[in-house]
């Protein structure tokens, strides 16, 4: 099976080996060319354009960093939509908005292509081992064909329905996410300010029905005042926002989501949203004598 | 080694089954005396009184329903208080708040007796299974005398310190799982107005780095509107209201759990307080037309 | 002086009329055409289209009901844009977003024309009386030129700077209004859960340093359940949204009008999204046996 | 009509001045002695504890700083108690909690006393001019027997039924005042951040409907960072604890009232607890490089 596929970045990278490794032959493509190379060396091709990918290959996936770039890729000159026809299917897997989502479609299927959003759960590591969890919605043959690869790539795909669906199962969950962390800092500042012991209460957590790998891995390095961004803050906030109007147009109330978007606001005010999104705790920490050393 | 046993609910009798089973004597109050002989079958002696009870036993483990009913065993007539003395050990594994901890903790010392606070996490299948989690706080010489038997009682015990800290650091998971329970319905709401599949969202979920047991467990019944009380909303309720009492002492803002204990007040309100607490999920769902139905 | 006028709706027309009765010069148009003669016969000139009355008049002041009326006129086939040019001016007296306010200001200015935004706060009564209060943002010298207008319209005008400002001044006032509304709704609840009666607190705080009058307006219809629509709640939840945007963007963490944003919400999810917003009070009073009732 | 008057702080001495001048006969008594002297000046006799004040007067007014006072003249040696009987009549106008109230209400009917709670709403000055609101709330027949003094201390008083209801309708008007004071405050962060002049938006607001005096008194001190104590911080928080708590009893929901709770929690975590409430506007502003600003 011959796939093309657009975008080099860590998590592009990591999937492109991995369908080369599983004997699929794969067409590259990346902005910066250099990319390009390391997959060559693993027996991939090079396309020059994203049009000329398209061209070459019956299938392509796309991979790309955020909504403007998966824009780009498709309406910019040598791009997608120049040569996308009838029998070809484009598999977008970037995480994009569910607008975005529907323009890319609706491109695509005007010049007769066909159309699937797959965005993916799970970050670097699970890219590299194949265990990404897909959630594909849009052209349901093109979502069978493409299987073998989606096999290749997630531990499990999900065919969701209409094209928009992928990108709003994305944000329900961030948006759980993102109130479970604001709760989980809630409960370590409770803790440290009533005089227990923050590392025994992750200890005790990790033992009791709500244990799960985020508090197990993000916990120590909270205590740490450690934030490599895994998930920059701003991001988590913007699909808090999303997910909320989201809420909005289907007149759905949730209160605990709107307070954990606030938090993320307070923490960006703060000057963290460029850390990762687990640095909501140190907002959620300010205090006299505190705020500053937050910094 | 000998131990006392008050208290013979679906916990304690799971509780003191095991510790029969692995070699201890046990003497056992209830006050309902059928529950004694059950425990009698099994090996048990019978004490007439909690102070006969103590009177025979160097170490007596107390596992009472709430705090009046722990309240009671020490301090009414025939109970513990009566004959507790220097040398002797008094374990409270009821679920109660720090106030009452504390109250029942200086009535024994004032007598020379040794106190140990000690709730668990875990319901009825982990005291039957020996997999409780105990959160103990107290005098430390108790502690380390009486893990023998908290080695068969529960997978872990910590020992936290200072009488409340036991009820508090109960408090602190008590009031993230609310929180949790809360983002996981209005998300669970999200996904079913704007065309999801709520099955799909919790297969999803529990694929990914929030899964845990309690959405596990409690999703499938949610979906089918099946509330049978494990932990019941009103509880839950009053415990995040501890939660945000024992915040209001520290100066330690939470608005997450402010918003989720709001929630569960509009549970309560609508009737649902007997119900269990992942129950709020037909309050997050309350919309027009649906209200009455969900009674 | 003469002023051209276009939409005589409610607000509109009131205000024309009141330019008429204090000496100015009047040329209206209306979509449907029979308010124009109710103003003719005050005086009015009629204009066929808001191109015609651009054309004839050196000043020209819109009052339109919503963003897509205002943009429509402007637009449009024989609309503002065919022929406004250079010293001629166009005032935007209509409740829009900021963003479709600036749209306006640039295709405007682009033809040489000169604009101002400036929405008002009050409705009916206060048109009819020249009470409004004016918040114009935009071209300045505009701005002083028609004063004599405003002395007429409002008892009370700002000028607030650049495009937008106008916009996001109104914003501004009706987040606290709604924030203001649901305390005094979640306020009322209490009272009458407590035991207290509803109209005595009105009076008490009618009479201390939080009497305002919308309070006092609206107090006596909601404890009658009597929600005509004076500004309608779906819209009062909008302004709170397109708030919180505003903050979203500025990182503004604004947890209390979060949560009413939420209660708004919720009170659109049980039907209430055409009443008043004063009908949030229904969704903060649902409770078993209540929510069927509020319908 | 002779009228005991215990307590002569602020408050006190400025409501038993206005008796005196009104030509009640006034016996007063105070905690130190020199506050006595300066009301003889104006025509009082003293009493040397409050145990004689009762026993010289048939009504005796309290008008202490807080619970504990409230309670100390009753309960202690000298007090109330010792003398209060059949035929006396007691009145509170402290501000204590539903709770204080009741206890005192209890003892002093159990012995044959009658009993009024009165706290009142408005500060020193209305106090100085007879303006004040009083919320009067336990024997009616006391209540319209005294009714020729509160025309004299205040501008309105309300008879509210049961002891509690007047600490009960405090509680809500304190509630629905603190909400506001944080919509207030988001309001003037919200406009400053877009760029809005902020004394702009107080001329805008006391304008229109929800104009009020609390906005127009404190908006200009806030602007300035000035909070000095009218109504501390920590005292406002603990109004919105105890209406919360009334919430709680009573299963009303209240999240508007709960975010802003944890907002001036957070405001005092960040040392702002003695400060005029109105400074939770700087909890509200704290950002990136502010934080350390506030303090």
């Amino acid at each position: 099976m011959e796939i093309g596929f657009l975008g080099l970045g860590i998590m592009g990278k990591a999937m492109a080996v991995n369908l080369l490794r599983h004997g699929f032959k794969v067409t590259v493509w990346n902005r910066t060319l250099s990319k390009c190379e390391e997959l060559a060396a693993e027996g991939a091709s090079i396309g020059e354009t994203p049009a000329a990918v398209i061209k070459k290959c019956k299938y392509t996936i796309a991979m790309l960093s955020d909504p403007s770039a998966a824009l780009s890729v498709v309406f910019d000159k040598d791009g997608v939509l120049e040569v996308i026809c009838d029998g070809k299917g484009y598999i977008d897997m970037s995480t994009v908005d569910p607008d975005t989502s529907l323009k890319i479609s609706e491109a695509i299927e005007h010049k007769g292509g066909y159309f699937l959003e797959a965005p993916v759960s799970g970050s670097k590591k699970p890219a590299e081992d194949g265990q990404l969890v897909i959630l594909a919605a849009g052209k349901k043959e093109l979502y069978e064909e493409i299987i073998p690869a989606f096999d290749v790539l997630g531990k499990k795909s999900f065919y969701l329905g209409q094209v928009g669906n992928g990108a709003k199962m994305k944000l329900v969950v961030n948006m759980i996410m993102g109130s479970m962390m604001n709760a989980f800092s809630e409960g370590l500042c409770l803790a440290d300010r009533s005089g227990l012991n923050c590392q025994t209460l992750l200890d005790v957590l990790d033992l009791g029905g709500i244990a799960n790998p985020m508090f197990k891995m993000k916990g120590p390095t909270m205590l740490q005042s450690s934030y490599s961004p895994a998930f920059p803050l701003k991001h988590q906030q913007k699909d808090m926002r999303l997910a909320l109007a989201l809420g909005d147009e289907n007149a759905v109330s949730m209160p605990v989501a709107a307070a954990a978007n606030e938090a993320f606001k307070k923490a960006r005010s703060l000057g963290l949203g460029d850390l990762d999104f687990s640095a909501v705790y140190e907002a959620v920490k300010v205090a006299e004598g505190s705020a500053s050393g937050t910094k």
